[in-house]
């Protein structure tokens, strides 16, 4: 028989003292309130442990008396992994455990508790003179363990890689309790199955991640960031190719924006002036990073070598760190900016890299046939293939008809665009409890039938995160 | 009960025609006989299955039969993997599963099947003028699928990451003759358990990999190699870091090598003359790429600068294709020369990197601790953290006699050292049969217990590769 919510805040309350435990619903706000206010569902309690020894307590308890349990880090995902499905979960908020607890600038790592917020491991690892390179919008919210659980991305991708590929190795809590001890400094260690891997991405499903080992980079010296005109995403993907060859890893974003997205962000005061060389369809903005002792210039010389094909038509240089931010908060407003012009539907799509102007063509086209007046805002990761294909509603009509009338179709047309171009429906924000059931439709089933047999075989009492990713 | 060595052979027969199936042991030898000779028990049969559909209906065969199957690439691995450890197994050769079947320069991927031999990739991939950066001695043997099965590194690890960072996605046939379907080309795809990195590096236990995308790069327009004169792994970990900063993702290399394995190949004639600056008491292999359109030199500018630091006191750039061929011989003969100067026992471990020296100064006194006499031959990927740390009979011993008397406990002082500084048993080449028994000694329990578990889930009778990783 199921505990009632008494029995849990009690037997909780047992286990880690009354100062931990958060058994009103009125007081729960901050861990259920998530970032887009679409889940509405509070949680049997919030648990707060302070030590990775109370998260074993609390999951050996939980197992033995069948309780579900929700790892939540910074409360930021968007797509409601990290708040209940059912109603009798407990959340365990892993905010306490936020120590870093070691940085070895020789090794080129940092090993940081679930905790630590994203913002503070980048200042950690500047004071170093090293950076960590995972940047996102919410990074002065999200913490390390959400992100690594979600496999976060953000705009540095194509330098540095998503969260799996900056984790070296990690520690986290199993469902009965047991502590898997796999943090490490090792570049290389060929001594088992990639139980890392497997747990980053998982989001909290088969472990809650208490600490992780992280990569941190030297510093680069200085950085060359440009904003290219663009006729289009043909002309943004020629461009990508052509700097890949020439600057090879040190290209560290190739993020492209359409006109109306500058056109909202001046309309609406987002900008104080506008950082382009002037009206283009598209933009490209383009960042290189100098490393310590090489010359400036290589950015510069790429783009001269790009006029000279007609590949593109003009540009500009940030001159200034006030440039450089301000070329960025352009290309970062792009998801804020839309909710000033009334509804918008919003995909995080992914497709084989050559196939993003087909992705936006097309997509597009099938948008406009379902919804004349609709319009397409496509922006994003074009050197990760991670195009946010958002849409804004048409000018003037109504938010909530809008919504009702073709929120369901307009994810079909999109999905089934990505589908045909060998795409994924989730590039960065996951699974959570948004997209289970298009998950089931849309991927391998045997790949669904293995996920579910290792659910089980390290989770058999289905503790962890239920419902979540697998439905 | 279990089926007879006949009966296997005339049902393997029946599925896939007899011009696929070997059932005797003289002419298995292609199969059993691997690189060390160290493992000789027969196969119950050799089948060489042409499709993905015939692997599939061998796995499902087994599956119901109860027969254990071993699958084998270019039977190049080192630690037994890819052979018999009870005698009953069938070996599935999977080197008629040797199509290209796609290459997609804009969207950076090669799509090889499991047979495919690692130079033949490279082959394909220089002919779109790009790169599939996984370099190994053994490849002109080595196929794919098990290069991907063992995780492999080689001599551009640093740049590039070994055989799973080089993966976007596998296709594999599980134990009871499913196919996975997860070939993608997507650099963000956040729907689901990792389950590539789970087959990657997993020695054949959970699924037999058919075919795999590969990752490919634009083609460097040339390299820049030097040789550098070195006091010791001190004075190549600063340099190294000093060049990190510099050099970034550019540096591919960094491979260090002690004078006496320039004196061995020197003597045996496996250099037609000295490649280096002059002697030293170690030297330091380095190679940096240079992109397409940037101008020559970060290397030797580099090395100009630690030359002002008085970091190195020597070094001697490649000036010829045949001189950087000459330097990275020197490199590469270094495992096979020692076979010359008696027996050698052999050890693929990997620390922090910043760990190196103190590696090779305690593992080198403990090592002569214990055998007066013996020669230390630690050489290999300082810039991944792993060494080769090998050692040659003293000078004059009795081959047989030096094994009988120190083999095993040099490899426990060595793996003291490794452990004590939180180092990897198995670095680049696996567990397979050889490492089993050390691997459930050293490993975190919790670790080789989500192993099994895992195991079970995805292969609940045992059939893919018994014994093998696991024990």
């Amino acid at each position: 028989m199921p505990l009632s919510s008494q029995a849990i805040l009690a037997q909780l309350t047992a286990l880690v003292g009354p100062e931990s435990v958060i058994g009103e619903v009125e007081k729960m706000g901050a861990w259920l309130n998530e970032p887009r206010r679409r889940f509405h569902i509070p949680a049997a309690a919030v648990v707060r442990p302070a030590t990775v020894e109370q998260v074993q307590a609390i999951a050996r308890w939980a197992n033995a008396a069948g309780v579900g349990l929700i790892p939540q880090g910074g409360n930021t995902g968007l797509v409601g992994a990290q708040v209940p499905l059912r109603g009798d979960e407990v959340i365990v908020s892993l905010a306490r455990l936020d120590r870093i607890r070691a940085i070895d600038v020789a090794a080129g790592t940092m090993t940081a508790e679930a905790g630590v917020i994203l913002e503070t491991a980048h200042a950690a690892a500047e004071a170093e003179n090293t950076i960590f390179p995972l940047w996102l919008a919410s990074q002065g919210s999200a913490r390390i363990g959400g992100v690594l659980s979600s496999n976060a991305g953000g705009v540095n991708v194509l330098a540095y890689g998503n969260a799996r590929e900056l984790t070296m190795g990690v520690e986290a809590v199993l469902a009965d309790g047991r502590l898997y001890r796999g943090l490490n400094s090792l570049k290389k260690d060929n001594t088992g199955y990639d139980l890392k891997d497997l747990l980053v991405g998982a989001e909290g499903t088969l472990g809650i991640i208490t600490a992780a080992t992280l990569k941190i980079f030297p510093k680069p010296e200085d950085y060359e960031t440009c904003l290219v005109n663009l006729t289009g995403p043909e002309a943004a993907l020629d461009l990508f190719q052509m700097l890949r060859a020439r600057i090879g890893g040190r290209l560290n974003a190739f993020e492209i924006v359409p006109a109306i997205g500058l056109d909202m962000q001046l309309r609406h005061g987002f900008l104080d002036r506008d950082p382009t060389a002037g009206p283009s369809p598209w933009y490209g903005l383009v960042e290189v990073s100098r490393m310590q002792g090489s010359e400036p210039g290589a950015l510069m010389d790429a783009i001269e070598a790009a006029f000279g094909t007609g590949m593109i038509e003009n540009a500009v240089f940030a001159e200034s760190l006030e440039e450089r931010t301000r070329m960025w908060a352009f290309r970062e407003q792009m998801s804020e900016v839309q909710s000033r012009e009334g509804a918008s539907i919003k995909h995080d799509v992914s497709v084989p890299i050559a196939a993003v102007p087909r992705l936006i063509a097309e997509g597009s086209a099938a948008a406009l046939r379902l919804c004349p007046g609709i319009r397409p805002v496509p922006f994003g990761h074009m050197g990760d293939g991670n195009i946010h294909f958002n849409f804004s509603q048409p000018a003037g009509a109504d938010p909530k008809a809008f919504m009702a009338q073709y929120d369901e179709a307009m994810h079909e047309a999109i999905y089934e665009v990505v589908l045909r171009l060998g795409g994924s429906i989730s590039a960065e924000h996951g699974i959570g409890q948004l997209k289970t059931g298009l998950l089931r439709q849309v991927k391998d089933p045997v790949a669904l039938e293995m996920m579910a047999a290792i659910k089980t075989a390290l989770d058999p009492k289905g503790i962890l995160n239920p419902g979540k990713m697998l439905g």
